[in-house]
Formats: structure tokens, C-alpha cells, sequence
């Protein structure tokens, strides 16, 4: 069931006073995801530190430039091996039987208000019994509401900031589906990745919620198969996983993005299976 | 230079529906806090499951309840020995040069938005030379802004509606020097714990910022001594640091909350030095 | 089928400072409603200036005290003869159809955000035959969607956060239900008053929506039959026809409001009808 | 002193679906400005509804179109004879002391939020002498804090946005005095107009202070100078004279605006007195 994927990414700078440069665009590594081959070049040539941030480890790049154009070309070719379970068998956990490592993710952040949006959860998904069909109506909820607008929301858009308008890209469906599932007492976070047959090809966000023992993907967005999803790093929210974070003074150009299938082929829909890569 | 410190908190619930509970009041054992005696007393007995929780291993203490009154009675004994570095010593590192671990602190957060301040930090703080020097400047200037005023804000304030309305609580102050410091750049974090000769006695939210190579602590209110606050945990701001997490249905008293010091004396203003206990 | 109905408010204050007092307290009088007889009393005496203010000439009082208690007593009997239309006949007005003096009740305002509302009452009403029918169906959308809470808003709540809250009282009703009629192109605005039968008792806030050529009365909360709404004054929300407005610095207790049938009897519900007093 | 004006607009739409179009270009007739010559031009040609609308009169214009392209060209020449008065001999009304048509105009709206801004606005301005000379200290407070940035702020934002974001453009400007001035207890409104030597070219909007017995005029861009202020009309804020309104569906360009002085020559800058024109 596992298939080779290959993505790339490349960005574009014009540095305009000494800059310090944060990416997270390097795909993570752990049992889900094997990094055939993987290489990262900057021009010009300048050290680039490697490291790992956040509770979760994800992976970093960092360096600095005093000035002029910084291009970053990331290419890889994983594997990826989503471990795959029959959703009718997944089940909230109680509160009092939650891990304490997933207990942060319960928490209101920067772009996900669960705390003022108690109502609204136990209102429209209270009544339903807990489990995996209940999250997935979470998630067909926010599809439903909204309407992918590229260029109707910004930087500090939030979960509620959506709810009222209505319209947002990838990273606003899954902040509202992330708040909207804490505030019902799921541990929830968003995850930043590649995506094969993303349309248009960008960098992709997407939600991932504990149920029993373990962390499953799921997206509102619907634009393209989660079967294809390959995770880069997770955190609270958006803030946490950004591909780049500049201190200094850099334009940027938008940047280009890809991932498919390595060798050819359909990713099939999984039909009554969860998947997971945490 | 280390002191005996005695804290005391007194919860009181009374419990409508199956509640799960999540405490955080328990105070950090580190090397700079000593736990000399502690106890946790829960009426009517029932288990009471003690773990550590996020990426700090901030203690939680956590139980269930059907129904009926329930009281949390806590108590320790500690000797507090902050770190105390001359402040004059202590500069701001580089972007580049912080430890991947401390880089979550710099973003964006429930109740800090730094995202949204950046040009009101560069305008009012970026002149400055970095250093210990400029983040006393900031806390001055929140301590300045803002009049302490009990029942100004509540649980949804976040550091933005707090520097338009200009009133606030502890937490308000530190949301918005956490905030301020975030978008200059700086590592900065919110901490609760418990302060002595606090008045009105209440737990503390106060903040910690990254110089040098550790984590100092400041608060803007300047309610009680920096030499006296005792650690509980640390988060991105309040929303990690509840003392009290309810799932369930309860309604609850104010808490009581203490601290003094266990041999008597006075806590002695230190000058000219930055403390830490992180 | 008028019907003659007793309004009575109390208020008490405590000046600390020299304070200007501004009460929109008095009941409208127009071909609607007759006042057969009329009190104010403060105490202690002093000048009271009578006016009327706002483009819809809202009848006004203003006294100034420079210290001490201070009561308002309002008393009033009037004749409430309210046009009664079949609701089936009326329609909405085609924009280009509206008269120029309704046009400004399209504009969002202070607590009713219609601007951040457009796809959201597009995508839920937007499809339904515009007319009485339609608007009856927005109000009955709030009605739903809302749960009566005291206590759960404040002052500064609007429309987009009673949306997302899901919990208000009339003020929030009635600015939710104001924002998605404008929304929809419908002109609409805001209506305090005395509501025979309100419980508790308090002054009510409702809508006012342009159909045809008049401006008809709408009620969220259901709280109470919209046959026994006495008007005070109209305005873009609630913060054009507040009860009381000060400028000085003066504590005060809740007010004190009645309103009921003076000749006893029962009020019928009107079923079919809309009905208007402005 | 007085002096002749030309302005000029033009306005371009591609017309989607039956659309109702509002304008507000044309200049106020009264005292202060004299019409020369004024003509409308609508591409194709269609029937214009002139009409006046909003508690001050504003002139509107209407028009009806079921698709295709449509052009509006707006030219008028105007003699400008504003009223100018030695602004060291301007008081502040006490609020006993105010008309109650001006009242309105203290109430908080859409974009200047003063209800929030009442702590800020005392603890900044409340120690100095009411009068003209704090009325542009407010203004030149407003002038300090931001920065004139194009595409920083929207159509939603707000004056409490803008105090936080520090940065706008003269709507911005506008909305933050506003707020500000009303939450001092006086009375200010919003004008949209044509200014002379306006760079870059476009419609202006600034505010208008109520002060002894007249409106008085201020801008906080100081972009252009206020002796070549024509006005449009006057509201609440930006929400009440939008220069364009549709309702329907149509896509437009930004409008081509001028305003020059008829018989060349430069405008002097008044120094010491305030200027009226409402």
C-alpha cells in the first residue's frame, strides 16, 4: 500500500537588509515517511543549519543573508506508508483517559478560539455519539459552510473571523475544523505539507485529531486525496509550521510547489479507513 | 540567597454532571525550586492521577467526578533559589543564534498576538539598543499603559483588546509584553505561579524572556516582588496554564490562594539583577 | 383594536462628578401612539431640557447634577393603535425603489457588522423568494440559532460575535437579525422600547425592516408579543437609542421597567399580520 | 478669499448581472460651495435618479443596469468660500451645552468604535484645556502614530485596528480621530470630498469636529491642504458616503479622481484658524 512520492519546492528572495531565514519545508522523517533522497540548495552557496524545533521535532533550516536574491530549491522522493484503520472502529477517548503529551492540543491558539466556540460544537455536534463519524461531520461541516476564495482571507484570519465570512484557503478550514473539534474536547492540530494533485500546486495545510491512541488525517478542503498527503510538521496552528519565518527585510515571490506520484499511477480513495503519518 | 516559601491553594467545585478536572497547582520541582513538603488533598477521596503535561512537563494533577461538592486542597513547602545574573550582562541573542528549541516562543498566540504588533513594537522599541535594558523598557512601558483593574477584562481579552482598552489583570499585562517582545523578536513566555505578599492574594501570570542563553522572568504589574514568585508551569500564554481545566458541567468559588515566607522576614528588592528559576 | 397600555421606569443613580444625563426613556408619539398622559420626575428637582435628536427626531431629555443621588421617574399612558397589514401582501422594495431617507439603514453600523455578513446571508437566505416571508424567515433563523442569556454579551458585543457566541440577549438579537437583512439589501434598524408582558422586566430592543413603503416591526427573542411594543426611538443599533447616556461619573443600580394593558385583558396574537408603529 | 475649483471623476464598471448603483460624487451645494457648472455622464445613456439622502442631505445619485460596460463622468466647477474663524477663539460645547441634532454624532459606529476608546482617549487627552488646541493635539496624536501605507488595511477595518496595526490610509486617519474626539465627549463625523493637490490623486476623506457652533474641518494625513477641501458629503464614518454602493454584480476599476484650482495659482496654508464648510 505504500507508494514513492516525489516533491519540490522552490522559493524566491530578494533580500533588502541582513534577514535570518526559519524554513519548514523539508518533509519529516519518521516510520510513516522514509526519505529516499532528499537535497536542499540555497544560492548563493552560504551555511545552511539543520535542527529541530518544537515539542515535536519538526525539522528546520535556517540561515542568514546579508543581501541581494536568495533562491531555495528543496527536492525529495519519499516513501509513504500511512498506517490505515477502519474508521468505525475509532473512538474519542474520554478526557480523563486522554495521554498527557496530546492534552496542549486541546488548548485555544493564535488561529483556532475553541474557547469561543463552546457553544456553537456542543450546539451543532453534541448531540451526535463520539467517535469517527462524529469528526468526520465536523469536517463535512466546515466543507459545506465554506467556499475555497483564494485572496479572501490574510494572515491574521482566525477560526471566527471565518465562521462569519465564510470563505477562506486551505489553512482557514482547517483552523476552524481544528477549534471547532477542541472545543468538543478532541485534541486537534494542523499539519503542513505536501499534497499530490493539489490544485492549483501550493504548499497544503490540513488537521489532524486523536482518536483512541493515535493522531488521523482529515481535510475540509476535499482538494486533493489524503492518501497523498506527505507531512512536513505539525503545531497548534498555522503560527507554528509556516514554510518560512523572516526576521530582516526580504521580498519574496509566491512559491512553486509540487508533489506526485513517483511512479505513475492513481492514488486510490481509501474507502472506511482513517490514515495517519504522525 | 535562597528562601522558604509556603503556598497554599483551596479549590471548591460543586459538580453537576461527569466532570473530568485538570490541575495546574502543583509548583515546578527544578533546580531552582526545592520541594522541602507538598500535599494534595481531594474531598471526597478519589484517585488523583499526577503526570506531566506539554512540552515544558508542566505537573498536572488530574481526577473525575460524578456529582457533589468536590475541594482540592493543596499545600507545599519549597526553597527558591532563582539565578540571579546582573542585568547589565545580559544581551539579546540573533535570531540565528537561538537554540531550535526556544523558536515556538516567537510566535503568535491565543492571547498574544505579536503578528498584528510588529510595527508598533519596531516603532516604539525598535531604536533602542537590544538588550536587557530594552526589554525593561517594554515591561515599563505595558506597566505604564495599562491601570490594574480587577473585572476590566475576561477570559477572551488578548493583548490587542487590552492595548485599546488599557485595563487588565496580571495575565493582561503579561499577554501584552509577551506579545510586544515576540514581535521585536524575542523569545518570551507566560508562567503561573504563585507570589508573595500578592494582594489581593490570587495565583500570578507574569512572563519570562529569552537572554543570553535562559530564560528571565518580568512582570509588569508590579504587584509583588520578582524574588518571591514561584513557579508552576510555563506555556505560550494563559490558555497553557489554567489552574483549572473542567470537562464537564461544575460551577465553582473563587479560589483561595496564599504564599509567604516560611521563616518570616521581607523579601529584599533586588537591583540591577535579572532572576530566573526556569 | 388599539389597546391602551401603562409604561413605568425607575432609575437611580449615584453622581460622583458634575455628570450630563442624556434619557431616551420617553415613549414616541406619532399617529401610533397617542400619549394620553405623561410624567417625569427627578429627584431632587432640577431643570429638565426636552428635545428631540437623530434624524428620526427621538424624543430626548438631558439634566445635569453636579453630585449626590439622583432618580428618574418615568410614567406614561398611551393609546397603541398599530397598523396591521396581511404579511402576505407585502414585499420587498427593489434597491433602485427605495426611498432616498431608508438608504442609510442599508449602511452596516457600530454593532451590526452587514458588511462582514454579505456571503453568509447570501448563501442562507439568498435563494428564497424575497418578501415578508423571507424576513420572517431570517428572524426566525436568529431565533434558532441564539439561546436568551444574561450575561453572556456585554457592551461592546456585535452582530459577528453574537454569531459566533450563539447566545445573547434582545440587544444581540436584534443586531444579528439588523445585519443580515442589510445584507440581503434590505433596510433595517433598531427599536427600543417597552414590551407589555416582558419577563423579566426590562426595556426591549427589536427590529424594524422596510417592506413596501413602511417599516415593520420584527421580534427574535419571541420574548414577548410584539402587539404590546411601546417605541421609545429608532436608530442604526442600540448605541443611537440607549436608555441612558452620561458624560461624568455616576454608579448606578438596573433600572426599574414595567409595561401592561391598562384596562387588564389579554393580548391577541396577531397571526398573518405584520405590524408597524413608526 | 475665496477661490474656484475644478473636479473630476470618473468611474468605470463591467456590469455581470442587474445591478443598482448608489453614487456619491457630487460636491454639496451650500453656502461655503457654489456650483459653477456640474455635468453626470453615464455610458450608454440611461435614465439618473438625483436624489438626496441621509439625515444631512447628501446628494445621491442612482442608476439601474443590466449588464455590459458603464462609465460615470463626473465634472463640476465650484467657487469654495469656506468660513474661517481664529481657531484660539474655539471652545468645546459641554455636553449640556450641545444641539441635539448634534448628539448623534458621539454615538459609536462602525469603523470608530469610541466606546472602547474611552480609557486611551482620557488617559491621553483628558488633562489638557478643552478647545481647538486640543482638538489638534488629538489629530497630530493620530498623525504620529501612523503610518500612510496603501493596501494596509481594507474595507473592514476598523479605528480600533488601526490603533493597534498603526498604519493606514485617509480613511484610517479619519476613523481613529473620530473615535478618538467622540470618546472625549465631541461630537465628530466623517467627510468624503475632493482635495487639491491631493498625491496620488483620489477621493479624500477627513473629519469634522463640533466646536462652539460649527462643524470644523481637520485631517490627521496632512496629505493636502484643508483650504482645498470640497465636499461631497458627511456621516458616521466611511460607511455612511462610500463614493460607489452596488448592489447586483460588477467589477470595476479604481476611480480616476482630480481636483485643481480653476485659475492656477497655489493655496495659501491658513495658520491659525480653523476652517468650515458644512
Amino acid at each position: 500500500m505504500s507508494k514513492r512520492i516525489e516533491v519540490a519546492s522552490d522559493l524566491a528572495y530578494t533580500v533588502n537588509a541582513p534577514t535570518s531565514f526559519l524554513f519548514q519545508i523539508a518533509v519529516a522523517d519518521n516510520e510513516h515517511q522514509t526519505i529516499e533522497s532528499e537535497s536542499l540548495t540555497v544560492e548563493p552557496e552560504m551555511p545552511i543549519e539543520s535542527c529541530r524545533g518544537g515539542p515535536l521535532g519538526n525539522r528546520l533550516h535556517r540561515l542568514s543573508a546579508d543581501g541581494g536574491p536568495v533562491t531555495v530549491r528543496y527536492r525529495a522522493t519519499i516513501t509513504l506508508d500511512q498506517k490505515r484503520t477502519p474508521s468505525g472502529s475509532l473512538h474519542e477517548s474520554s478526557h480523563s483517559a486522554l495521554p498527557a503529551e496530546v492534552l496542549g492540543y486541546l488548548n485555544p491558539s493564535r488561529y483556532c478560539e475553541s474557547d469561543r466556540l463552546l457553544k456553537l460544537a456542543w450546539d451543532e455536534f453534541g448531540r451526535m455519539a463520539p467517535g469517527h463519524e462524529r469528526v468526520k461531520h465536523v469536517i463535512d461541516w466546515v466543507t459545506d459552510l465554506l467556499s475555497y476564495t483564494p485572496g479572501s482571507t490574510g494572515p491574521s484570519t482566525t477560526a471566527c473571523d471565518v465562521l462569519v465570512g465564510r470563505a477562506g484557503v486551505c489553512r482557514d478550514y482547517a483552523h476552524l475544523a481544528i477549534a471547532l473539534l477542541r472545543a468538543l474536547g478532541l485534541p486537534a492540530r494542523y499539519v503542513a505539507g505536501y499534497a499530490v494533485d493539489l490544485q492549483p500546486p501550493d504548499f497544503h495545510g490540513f488537521c489532524e485529531v486523536w482518536l483512541d491512541d493515535d493522531w488521523y488525517l482529515f481535510d475540509a478542503t476535499r482538494l486533493a486525496p489524503v492518501g497523498g498527503f506527505v507531512r512536513i510538521g505539525a503545531g497548534r496552528d498555522a503560527a507554528d509550521v509556516s514554510f518560512a519565518t523572516l526576521f530582516g527585510a526580504a521580498t519574496s515571490n509566491p512559491p512553486e510547489v509540487s508533489a506526485r506520484l513517483a511512479d505513475g499511477g492513481q492514488l486510490e480513495s481509501p474507502s472506511g479507513e482513517a490514515l495517519s503519518s504522525a
